[in-house]
């Protein structure tokens, strides 16, 4: 059986997601999207036989549309995946699953009463190869209980329009929800450092900022967000168990020797560094969607999890302090 | 538009290929397939829409064939190929074009009266990201001038049917491939040493084997194919210059720190090495004939000149002396 | 000229150095030695020519005694250090200069009436061939301006004698001296973070425990210190600027491939690790001793804001919050 | 005890040697020198109360002088060698032991009659800690059976008057004994392959050069010896056993990521790669000296083995051919 798919929202991402449905992923297809500005969901859509539809609404009212990508700007995504689950259809969601914590939980109440798990969100993170790697090694007991990891998320440089806060929103939200699958457990604390600021960013941004995490089981995060570090993109993550500890591996480059030096590339961008992980992800989602079973990816908990700590953590910026992040016991729904 | 393809011989790496088309690949579909075991074939497809036909005549004849994959057993490569340039239809055959110099000859024969070229062999390794890192620096002259290849190329084990000779037609011939690109240059001799065989084989089995290559230019290419290694699969590669070195770099793994050691997996099959190759290869394939244009990938010439490389090995391995290959200068048809 | 040393303290690392000085370093020769166990003075110094006396004092009067080693247990190391300061005599101390920041200061006091520097402390690290190539990376500003750097110190097992407050005191203590070092700044807050503790330990014994930073400049530093890893004796460090990174090489090793890993081992204890430090360090003072020119080590002021911070990170394990260390303005005679 | 020694030769190797012995090893100073230029003898001991004599014959006469060290030039080295023993003293003989198989076998041939073993050469890689720890993993049968080796020896650049002769009696001597002693086996036969010529190198210098070298137990290596590879200074090797590889770690580097690659610095020459092996070589020798214990490094014989491989493998670059060394069995005397 073929997934046949609605996509809401065809800017760039939800432009690469519709490329990376019809082309890389099998047993899914693209037949019909939306957009605010129609002449680009033509564009996204050129050649792939999958007609423009005026809202949301009628992607998903669509009786061909299976199921349905949401990615369209962030403040949407909660009434689109709202509207899909009130229509017993799946769900695939672009980060955020929601703006605030509010939000996200109305999207937990209508999937609790819809009484089954139809909400995956777009956390990639958990398909990279390196990382699933790292989770089989913890999961295994290869390192003993985990009680610290030492993460860094870096990119060259930003726009103007990136602002302090987003270094928690958007750019940290990556390792708060794999760090949250890493260590299998809730964050309960955040603070929020603030080291000198580099010179080599807009006036108004604070960058880097290190984000300090306590898991509900006690294990401590540290993370540097730096996101003018100039010299390239680049994640790194150490778990540190009992007994050992386990690292996310580098990026492999071809390894030249000349001038005195021994080197290798460094990518610039995430899109480069997460491209298998995209793909794997909808791959797996559109397996999973196509077996009728519920999504094993990050859920609707996932992403309100993720949403009550990057609120926590705009807080902790702002404040300075250690902030509670409040977060609730895990549904057994979500188990 | 869409390429749709004709498959001949659905084995494993048919079956592979097939799911590759139809799963993995944009702008490619899988129409029509044969194989001598038509159960075999048709469970394939299964799923698919496409047919079983009886014959690769009949694939290749088919209205409805764009393209042509040939992944029969080796001896009947060079009938199906040969029929396809005779039909102006694209092919991509896998490895071997030919299982002889002779009829490698032919298929340069029949693309020559076509006047254009049609027939893209699946030396994969090309399309790995790592060589492709390789190739850029060398072609950017980031190491000078090429005077030195060194080689490794490591299995696990092999089954009982595996023979020497198979060291050369069947392990080798990639490095045979992938060092006359690298290098852009062809194979004027070959020597194999044979030294002290593991006992980890079976008796009648010459391994390892030490291939050495000497290039037209002058540079010299050392290669050890170890078939029976025990401990995995690896495939390594340092191309040494005037100025510097590049070489192939390891496979990430996740890194593991325990019990007083520091160690990261190794893969044990090529299936997971070349995935991400195997990939791209159809994909720019699949790509090119759509768009009409002569394919960019290893032709008709390498797969003649990996036939003429690898019977000189072949009576290398029996002689025990240098074995020039005599292989002709390129024609400019395959400039 | 030779340097003639007496040496105060032979227990364990008294013994180390008088057998580095006798046997690995050019120019300087044990003559006379103390300890409060006389045979074991006499032991440490078997075959080497040098007499045991009965005191510190007598150690530093004797005519032929060019320079002091001080290695007695911590609390003693002042009073010794002053006597030598007060005599005018070279005077290289083992960690810590002073067991608390007013010992401290009292050298320093003694070294300005005196007007000349006489002191080096035993912070082996600078003296480590890694550190020494970071330290000329941001000196050099191949790194820009630092904003952060990122620590691990790891020890397999501690004793039951090992306390919580020693991960300050005896361990993140290295780490305390060679960030200032490397920053080329001091040390003006620091928090330390007590994550899930290992169950790998002695009851008493909080571990790990993450120690942050801050430089007056506004760096940060996050530094891992775990005493019981388990697995091995690990030192990281990487520094974080403007426009790039230095990261402390790793331990080489040989590396094993074997059933289906690739792997290096790691060592088991900071007597491996620093070797080639301890060495290098004595060499180092020796030179500069015979030279007659101030020792460019660890100073007397280093060894007091050792004291400082060290005091500060205890106070901050008891309180669980930010503690300014207070530290002073260094004084133009230390820069 | 203290062991006094007595140099013969005082060049640059020489003058290292003098400094090392009298700064950097335990137990062992320089008495008694000479040199056929007296003033560089007097400079070369300035400072540490040794004396010059007239011939190296007084050297190893001298009551005071306990064992000698021949670092004069290489085809003076075997009268030195033969004298000293014919005196019974312990001699240390930086390579070559001889310039002829000859030569060599006359030591041999005296150290039988003497009766026991009195020769050590100054092979030093057996005391590089990369190399002895490949040397454990080996003996350990960590990799099972060794069936291949393959090496790389890389230098800068060379002078003009570096002969292509040289790159076997000079740079390859020192992996024949390295591989003999790693393999511990001898080595049958050598083949030479010269590449392409680097254009950077003098007109008469063949360089780079490929030396295939067979064990008797059937073991095959190959090393790859480029001289001006410009580049840096660089030391490969990798055992393949039956079970698994060891291979010669990398030189420890800071890690620097900046403008978009991760890099480490390349060593210049071998005098900083082999510094601690240099070290550990004479500590090694002077304690069994003192313990007048046989000494375990490379012996007479091992110097015997290197000069008749190497002249081997001056014809094999002049023939072009497989060239039988012709090794005899190794004498009870040196197992």
């Amino acid at each position: 059986m073929t997934v046949r798919v609605g996509v809401i929202g065809t800017g760039w991402i939800g432009g690469e997601h519709i490329r990376r449905i019809t082309d890389r992923v099998g047993g899914a297809e693209v037949v019909a999207v939306t957009d605010i500005d129609a002449d680009r969901a033509a564009r996204a859509v050129a050649g792939t036989g999958a007609r423009v539809l005026a809202t949301g609404e009628e992607v998903i009212a669509a009786e061909d549309v299976d199921a349905v990508v949401v990615t369209s700007w962030g403040p949407a995504h909660a009434e689109s995946v709202l509207a899909a689950v009130a229509a017993g259809k799946p769900v695939f969601c672009e980060k955020p699953l929601a703006t605030s914590a509010e939000d996200a939980q109305r999207i937990l109440d209508a999937e609790a009463r819809h009484g089954a798990r139809l909400v995956q969100v777009g956390f990639m993170r958990r398909y990279d190869t390196g990382y699933r790697q790292m989770k089989e090694v913890v999961s295994a007991g290869g390192i003993g209980t985990p009680l610290m990891a030492h993460c860094v998320h870096r990119n060259p440089t930003v726009p103007e329009s990136y602002h302090s806060e987003m270094a928690s929103q958007d750019t940290a939200v990556h390792e708060i929800d794999v760090l949250r699958w890493l260590l299998d457990d809730e964050i309960s604390s955040v603070q929020v450092l603030t080291p000198r600021p580099t010179g080599k960013r807009f006036e108004h941004l604070r960058d880097p900022q290190m984000l300090l995490f306590e898991m509900v089981g006690g294990a401590r995060v540290d993370l540097e967000v730096f996101v003018n570090c100039q010299y390239g993109y680049e994640i790194g993550c150490e778990v540190v168990g009992e007994e050992g500890t386990v690292r996310l591996p580098e990026v492999p480059g071809a390894v030249v020797r000349s001038a005195a030096r021994t080197s290798t590339p460094v990518l610039q961008d995430w899109v480069q560094r997460f491209a298998g992980a995209f793909d794997a992800e909808f791959q797996s989602w559109a397996d999973e969607v196509a077996a009728g079973t519920p999504t094993t990816g990050p859920n609707a908990w996932d992403g309100y999890a993720a949403a009550v700590v990057t609120d926590a953590a705009v807080r902790a910026l702002h404040s300075g302090g250690v902030v509670e992040t409040g977060i609730k016991e895990r549904p057994a729904f979500y188990a």
